[in-house]
């Protein structure tokens, strides 16, 4: 059998003719992978899987299960395709940056406190409904945390990297005007030269009194040093999946902040993913024996 | 000035030609009641502010600011009219809905605890989307719920006290053939003979393992000793934001659980609930003066 392919899973529908090798990034990779021609790499196994691209002498594509790529770029031959997993992640990430607004809006960490002590003392909270919502990054995850924003009855305010008026999204220039109207800002952006430090200390100081700073994108996107200035004093607030950096060090102030929540960079990884990932894989597949053009190729 | 109104806030709409008196349920009430008509309870102040209504000699309507009326019915005077606050927290109790159940999914309790230890250690966790929901109370919160279930892509079967199948809606007399079905059950009923224990050791038992079962609508509905038996062994998780008893015992039980949330009676009492209240006391008051027919009027 000449053309072998390389995947995470056993359980994905291989098209007929092919051969597959399985590597799930945890234990080692299988030894003969010279006929290697399509290497979907492991989900969320660190830094090993991208390693054995170079390792791959016969390697045609690479299919990434992640929506950012960036650091998979400079390790590509030339000639290989990759490929992202733009939209496997959209519930996941939207749900989770939910569950962030809500723990931050109807003040989880207060009850789960009590909770612990037995405590049942009452009070009210803010709320999701009729806030104004700054949604930074309106891709495949934004509109599906839109979605969800709109059901739960908040007003939201798209923002994208270039306005488009037909659809209501607003261009990231106007940000210094839409930030004194958000009460929540969530930040769903890749990483690129554009979106670094995009909040800054001038971001932050134009947010209203007790607004909320929501990020599922990438940790870079915020000026880490200027949120914490300005959370600790309790005037901003944050509901944190990604920081800047990553991971973040124990003794960081961050992780102290009282109103500050942040997860490990785990929006993504939920059960929601993986029959949404070995669709998008078994499907590529059989675009790729059948010499189909390929879904989510990248441009490099 | 004959009519008078009684009213918990001030910045209300009160039609010409009507006096109005305020009391907010923390402070005594006003001296010299003697001619109020109307009487909006002051929300969520605990047991007082029901008692003044035996004081009011020329009360015609109770509005209450509650779904939940079943208190109130036998303090009213013969002829005294009764409006709920059907509708007003419907958005409140519908996120904090989604609250409890992103915060199980999710694992917000584990993260929590690792924020406090400056830990970064990261898993896959469950998701709502692609959740199999059986939503139990199918009335006006119920169907807020629903939207914000639909957005996040879980999958919804709805139960209410009789069957509609016009409207895809099943007879609470389908639950046993329901529940084996379902990751999260979400109870949303009124406190009422048939609901009381509707939720019992013979139910739970038909739940999956590892089943989610949501409570915001009253505590009564479930048999809290089968609930404590069935999580703490970890075969069930549940949110509950409303116990038998309240409050609940600082020494009970289900405090201590893990996989067991519980908010002290909160769900309701969110920002977003005081500009729908307004609004619909300025309307009663309205019809009230008009003459016309009141909204919410309770059958007693
Ligand atoms: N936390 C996690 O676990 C997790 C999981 C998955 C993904 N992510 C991150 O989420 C990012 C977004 O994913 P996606 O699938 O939604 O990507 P996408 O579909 O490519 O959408 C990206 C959005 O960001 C906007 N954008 C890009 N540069 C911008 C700038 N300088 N200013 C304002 N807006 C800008 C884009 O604007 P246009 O519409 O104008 O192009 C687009 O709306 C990924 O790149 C990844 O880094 C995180
Ligand atoms: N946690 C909080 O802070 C909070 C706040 C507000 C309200 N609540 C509680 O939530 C309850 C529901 O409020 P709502 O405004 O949605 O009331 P609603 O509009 O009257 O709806 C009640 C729903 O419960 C269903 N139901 C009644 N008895 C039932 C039974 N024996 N078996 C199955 N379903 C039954 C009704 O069925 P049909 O459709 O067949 O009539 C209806 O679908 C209130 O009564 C209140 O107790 C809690």
């Amino acid at each position: 059998m000449s053309a072998r392919v390389l995947l995470p899973w056993t359980d994905i529908d291989v098209p007929e003719g092919i051969g597959a090798a399985c590597y799930d990034g945890v234990g080692a990779p299988p030894a003969d992978l010279g006929d290697v021609e399509f290497y979907v790499l492991p989900y969320d196994r660190g830094p090993e899987p991208p390693q054995l691209i170079k390792e791959l002498p016969s390697l045609r594509v690479v299919q990434s299960l992640s929506a950012g790529v960036e650091t998979l770029v400079p390790l590509l031959p030339g000639g290989v395709r990759l490929a992202n997993g733009r939209g496997l992640h959209d519930l996941s990430v939207a749900e989770h940056a939910l569950a962030l607004i809500h723990a931050a809006q109807r003040d989880l960490p207060r009850w789960f406190a009590q909770q612990t002590r037995g405590e049942w003392v009452r009070e009210h909270t803010r709320s999701l409904a009729d806030s104004r919502v700054l949604l930074v990054g309106y891709g495949s995850i934004g509109q599906a945390i839109e979605r969800q924003l709109v059901a739960a009855e908040a007003v939201v305010t798209r923002v994208a990297s270039r306005p488009r008026p037909a659809e209501d999204v607003r261009g990231v220039e106007e940000l210094p005007d839409l930030l004194p109207g958000a009460d929540i800002v969530v930040l769903i952006l890749p990483d690129t030269p554009a979106t670094r430090g995009l909040i800054g200390p001038d971001e932050l100081a134009a947010l209203p009194d007790d607004a909320l700073l929501i990020n599922v994108g990438r940790g870079t996107a915020i000026d880490t040093d200027a949120l914490v200035t300005e959370t600790r004093t309790g005037r901003l607030r944050a509901g944190l999946d990604v920081v800047d950096p990553e991971p973040l060090p124990a003794d960081h102030p961050l992780w102290t902040v009282p109103g500050v929540v942040v997860t490990p960079h785990i929006a993504g990884g939920s059960a929601s993913f993986y029959p949404r990932a070995k669709k998008l894989v078994a499907e590529q597949l059989r675009r790729y024996v059948q010499g189909e053009d390929l879904l989510n190729l990248v441009e490099i």
